[in-house]
């Protein structure tokens, strides 16, 4: 299992067009075999800023992810959107336990 | 609903005994009723990091979990584990609907 938090900030007045794709995204993601879940949150004292809380099933799982269509989609749609490059940080699951993700 | 990035980094030598009590802790948060998740990750890349990905069913819970023995035996025992004071950020759920965190 590897976790995956992906720091987003996107322009002001573009949160309702990246809400709108990575929605989008993401219904799409947690129906790949290999991600368990793919939650998006946003910061509540900054609207400009989103985590997007990839749960992978395996190393080779986020690979798979970034050669889907709906990545694609998501990567080409919210680039213009991006007040900054997206950051990320990788984690392993210390509670629940990996089968309760 | 509220979730909670809680952003820990203990002293070197003391990540066993933190993941002692802070499983301890999340076995017992999760069965409060206000709390849907009470997900531990740890960083891959500096294993003194943590995470605590706390999800709340509604705005009161947060305060509740602070009145539980679980939560007063945790903060206790990790105190003198902590290498710098902990950091929260407060995010809304955006994706999946609330009901499925």
């Amino acid at each position: 299992m590897l976790i995956v938090h992906v720091q987003v900030r996107v322009l002001p007045g573009m949160e309702s067009a990246f809400i709108e794709a990575t929605r989008a995204n993401a219904s799409a993601s947690i129906l790949e075999p290999g991600i368990a879940r793919f939650d998006v949150v946003r910061h509540r004292d900054d609207p400009t800023r989103f985590i997007l809380v990839e749960v992978y099933r395996d190393a080779e799982a986020p690979l798979r992810h970034k050669e889907t269509a709906h990545y694609a989609t998501w990567r080409d749609t919210v680039a213009p959107m991006m007040a900054e490059p997206r950051s990320s940080v990788k984690l392993d699951a210390i509670f629940p336990d990996p089968a309760k993700f």
